[in-house]
């Protein structure tokens, strides 16, 4: 599922509107729309890969890609020092909703559980 | 805080012990001894990172690094199709405990709110 079908891809393809509060070459950064924290923000590849699981070899680089961008919103969010959780899903039992690699970042409030 | 002073060094270097279930050249799995599903590892570099807020430059590859043994874990614990969460926390409010960076697996429940 990627291009018309993925709801990332669309927005990043400007075809659907999101809330990108961060724009780079290979990534981008939206709100979630439904946040599960006072900060909760969304660090996307532009390059649509399915999930977690399919990266190997070249493609884990990804990750430092990801992470530094997460690092950098955290920093333009303010939430840096207070603290945040990055979170990443993969498959059913996950809770995964769009079939898009994306890594949650949560901020702006004591975090509670794990999952 | 290294050495000495840091539990996830101590079980490193042998002078703790700890249920690790997968040990490489640079990363080691532990189960979490407080589990939050019914399989919680630990996916942690050998080397002492305080925070995933500390990688920047080179450092982003060790994400790759230990992305791929996440993965690798979740393979082995049967859980990459049934899917799992990947978790990082960074300062206080994330509740992060031990100031040396690890990576939460979580799996083998339907998992639930991010935090």
């Amino acid at each position: 599922m990627a291009g018309e079908d993925c709801i990332f891809c669309r927005i990043r393809d400007g075809k659907l509107t999101g809330d990108v509060v961060l724009d780079t070459e290979d990534v981008f950064v939206l709100r979630d729309i439904h946040p599960q924290a006072p900060t909760h923000l969304l660090i996307i590849p532009k390059e649509h890969v399915a999930t977690v699981s399919d990266l190997s070899g070249d493609w884990l680089g990804l990750m430092g890609r990801l992470t530094d961008v997460a690092n950098e919103a955290a920093k333009i969010f303010g939430v840096a020092q207070s603290g945040y959780r990055l979170v990443i899903n993969s498959g059913p039992d996950s809770g995964n909703e769009v079939a898009h690699l994306h890594v949650h970042l949560l901020a702006g409030k004591r975090l509670g559980g794990l999952g």
